[in-house]
């Protein structure tokens, strides 16, 4: 399988450690702790501290920024880590509490089995063994599950004071500035019994294997915050176990908050156990990739028995969310058959060419109930693959995609009907004007499910920056309901994303799903807005970097122009220069307001000729200081 | 007013030409002139030329892909250029034989003489000299007059036959592959009749001072294709001349449809004389910024006069169209005290300052209508500025704001009944769920005049990234009726952007108009989408990469992971490598559909039973080939 085009032959090591430079707090940012209702139950958050407003030699003290942090102990300088040894599994306890599990003997995969005994691979075992959790017999250890019989789990909880702190934390600066007025459905305060009920209906999910006690709970649904997915894997052509660690790191510490897997290489087994025992935020995968390559990259090999033992295998080493293809009926085939872009979903063709082979229905849809059996003896949450997205606008909304949408919605019942969680994928390349009937659609197909999609990327025309022209697609889906938005990086469609590529492509999920969340008028989403805006106009220019998105960044193209720190305690910028500053008239503007003891619809009528020549003669001096 | 923080003083020289790096076609382009009824309207546009599919040994062509082009003769190598002389004067024929200019005897601006005559500016002069053109007593030359004496000048020709190519061209590709349905009010075939009654309607204008007949004719209005603006202008902080023409070639080289040259530097009328003798698309401005640098950056110091004289020297060196901040009304300044960020634009600042210091109505509001008598004599356009545009999003559509729209409305039937064409201004930091509301007071209150937003940025936490924060609110309101879109570099609030960042910015918004196109349902706009797609379809990775708005990048993407020209012509990718491709997966699904005669409905209800063992044979080798 091994082509003469590969230029770098994946190397076989364990990682040395985690990379120094990954576990390092962002500026001016301290790791907070929200303690819950037991004192396990422990919600990281990053308080970002910002510097007091100085005027006219008065300072004002500014309220620290607290953010929903994914990154995990990573970012928390007291935190001891050993990636040999993987994080703390912080609910261990809770799922050891709930009386529903039991540890097995041994690995239940076939598969898994031959990797754990095969001694060629003894130089990439973690340190420590492990014994895999399941269900008990009869037992289903599902969140739905125990949200359906109105338990309210510590994961639960977490989540709800992880959604929650955000606006309490910012509830003076919010009123100082109201944003605008705040969606419907979500309320002002996220509760426990808010999130159990929406896990209840299946309108959210919270990803979280009972063999991944390392994961920090967290939920996707569109009454709660937009999440963002960073795709990491090392496919036939490069990298490595060490390099996939780091990138997972790396996507969280920009604010992915679920990172797939998606390898297709050698050692994919080894180096999922590195990723998830390593990992804070849920980890999926697509289950389909790796059974392929246990058949020779063959698809009409592929069996049911074959790809149930992978479901095992990745079900035990904690996977917390598998895209399973099985919309992908045989009847639908044909009908990609005339697009532009045919199917470009991996899943969705290995499939299609499984069914074609043997012109039989899907072995996934004809599975799945037995599927679901899988999933809820590990809480596996089931994310249903769209295999037939379209993959150019052209064939957007077309019959083969809205047919398979239509049977995920079936699905969706199914995996209901047994407390599995779900989410559904979506697409791909839309343009504008057809992206609200996908999730109008999805939503009324799919009763509610959270939907997740890849995009959707708006125009065809720009390999290169399709970070952006799906950017503004998936700010535009997450506005109108989607709860997770899939990044794209700028090299997709031309190769393989470099650490550049994926802090571009998150800290561009970031801008969309927060653009989203503004939109949706989720409660204290505008706080860190509003705040940033106050010390840019304050120049507080360290502030303003220290709020953004991107701390590095803004500061090295602040710097670019006019480096030193002087330039940081300037009352000016490089755009306009210290003579010419429009923050400054403003700011005069509003003094003399001020100083006259005017409201502002007073200030108009009360005739301010008396005071013109104050203002100019008190202006002026102000305005030239720089 | 030079301050201590100035790290670079700007240099006084004349550039000693155009850099060769800027004559340049891009890949596989050539530039294409499409005659009209006259000989001498020639229409340039960018034919792309794509290779053949070849498919089981057979080759079929694929039509070229016609681009609009507004780059100038500075992308066709047959073109001779010397940027110390400027660009041929296409226009001055049509001008002429109207017969309602006159050639002036020398400039009337008294501040303009002062410029001809300093001889220590002598080493900044263009080579040749020219006489500013204006209209003869009494007449009126603006393109909208012609248009309501139902006269079709050459520039509405040229205009029809530039937005209409694109679709024309690309109507088999068309016809193969569907668009969405085609916007009510967008013609397929744009005629020259449907331009002049857009321009008589005040709908659309075509900016082409009669001074600037170097510039190819454009139109900006909803009914036409979306355009973008890109800013260029030497600050107090840095730049040179020759940079300043250097980053105007360099802005249309990726696509900006007309430049705004906010100089507020030294030499800001020899920079513009330059700019504009060398710029094939319009060039704005914001005379105050000038008007400002002449009474020393106190804004108090302004008078109509000086002012006034300010715009005759602009319009008789050329200027397309005159940012003009005659909105910012006294009674609305009060309006902006309590705001998050008061106001931001520096047109804005600066007229609030002379309103408060004179306690007066803004003299630009108060002088409108001798404003207008300078603008038809000349045939520049008003772009009526949003002084009191937000800042923040917190400030997005408050009273302040929308009290100046209301007051452009205004402005703007003063201006039509002088037959002056009009586009508005707009803003800024809008949450995306406002944006709408934006487009359809603007549409309201100015009843259909262009308008031409900066933006907007929909989030305020990700200075660095304010091209993508924006992008997505430009391509928002692009599809809801925004003509024009200024563009926002990376570096905004941050600093003064590079090379790069300006192409980073003009690609940006490139996406953004061409993603509002496809919203739109323009004729022809999906054209380039479904050849670009069929080219990554059919792994023709060179067309790929020519017909993106950026070949350069993805090239070098696609290089950084399989570098060599071996990998160019590959039948996959490197995201999948070479064993694992979707695209080959589909090119099967849709050989077996073919090769056994079924339609896409058929090969379902067949039953393919029989053919499914010819399939395996035949697809695997197939499939493994590469």
């Amino acid at each position: 399988m091994i082509s003469k085009h590969q230029p770098v032959k994946p190397q076989q090591t364990a990682p040395e450690g985690a990379d120094p430079g990954l576990k390092m707090a962002h500026p001016a940012s301290e790791k907070i702790y929200i303690q819950g209702s037991r004192p396990d139950i422990q919600v990281p958050m990053r308080k970002i501290s910002v510097s007091p407003t100085m005027q006219n030699g008065v300072s004002t003290p500014n309220t620290p920024v607290i953010v929903y942090d994914p990154a995990g102990p990573y970012t928390d300088p007291q935190a001891t880590i050993d990636i040999r040894k993987g994080l703390a599994p912080i609910r261990a306890v809770w799922i050891d509490e709930r009386g529903d599990t039991e540890a097995l003997p041994g690995l239940t995969s076939a598969y898994g089995r031959s990797r754990e005994t095969d001694p060629s691979l003894d130089g990439l075992r973690m340190t420590g063994s492990r014994r895999p959790l399941k269900a008990k017999p009869g037992a289903n250890v599902s969140q739905m599950h125990y949200a359906r019989k109105g338990i309210i789990t510590p994961e639960m909880e977490f989540v709800a004071i992880r959604e929650n702190q955000k606006m309490e934390a910012m509830a003076d600066l919010l009123e100082q500035h109201p944003g605008e007025s705040f969606g419907a459905s979500i309320p002002k305060v996220i509760t426990p019994e808010f999130v159990r009920d929406e896990i209840a209906r299946g309108r959210a999910i919270i990803p979280a294997n009972i063999n991944h006690p390392e994961v920090e709970p967290m939920a996707i649904g569109r009454n709660f915050l937009v999440k963002i997915n960073s795709n990491i894997g090392n496919s036939a052509i490069t990298s490595t176990i060490g390099e996939e660690v780091e990138k997972m790191v790396w996507s969280i510490r920009w604010g992915a908050d679920t990172v797939m897997d998606l390898s297709t290489g050698p050692n994919i087994h080894e180096t999922r156990e590195w990723i998830i025992r390593n990992s804070p935020v849920p980890i999926g995968t697509v289950p389909i990739y790796q059974a392929l390559e246990k058949v020779d990259g063959k698809p009409e090999e592929l069996t049911w028995e074959l790809f149930r033992d992978t479901l095992i295998e990745q079900a035990e080493q904690g996977v917390d969310y598998f895209t399973i293809h099985a919309g992908v009926r045989l009847a639908y085939v044909p009908l990609t058959a005339k697009r532009l872009a045919g199917i470009v979903s991996r899943g969705g063709a290995i499939m299609a060419k499984w069914c074609l082979a043997h012109h039989k229905e899907n072995f996934l849809y004809t599975n799945f109930e037995e599927t679901c059996e899988i999933m809820k003896a590990y809480d596996v949450s089931f994310s249903l693959g769209d295999g037939l997205r379209p993959g150019a606008l052209a064939d957007a909304n077309d019959a083969a995609q809205f047919g398979e949408l239509e049977t995920l919605g079936e699905l969706t019942k199914i995996a209901w009907k047994n407390d599995v969680q779900t989410m559904i994928e979506g697409p791909g390349h839309v343009p504008m004007q057809l992206i609200k009937e996908n999730m109008d659609k999805q939503i009324k197909e799919c009763d509610e499910a959270p939907f997740y999609t890849l995009g959707p990327l708006t125009t065809d025309i720009a390999p290169g920056y399709d970070h952006i022209t799906s950017g503004i697609g998936a700010a535009m889906i997450g506005w109108y309901g989607c709860a997770m938005l899939c990044y794209v990086t700028p090299k997709e469609h031309l190769g393989l994303p470099n650490r550049e590529d994926v802090k571009t492509g998150v800290i561009t999920y970031k801008i969309a799903a927060h653009a989203a969340d503004l939109a949706k008028g989720h409660p204290g989403a505008q706080a860190r807005d509003n705040a940033l805006s106050k010390a840019r106009f304050e120049f507080r220019w360290e502030d303003q970097f220290n709020l953004s998105l991107d701390p590095e960044t803004a500061v090295a193209f602040h710097d670019a122009t006019l480096p030193g720190e002087s330039a940081k305690t300037a009352h000016f910028c490089s755009m306009c220069g210290p003579a010419f500053c429009s923050m400054k008239i403003t700011q005069e503007v509003r003094d003399f307001a001020e100083a006259n003891g005017m409201s502002e619809e007073d200030a108009l009528k009360a005739g301010m000729d008396a005071k013109s020549d104050e203002f100019k003669k008190d202006g002026l001096p102000l305005y030239l200081e720089a």
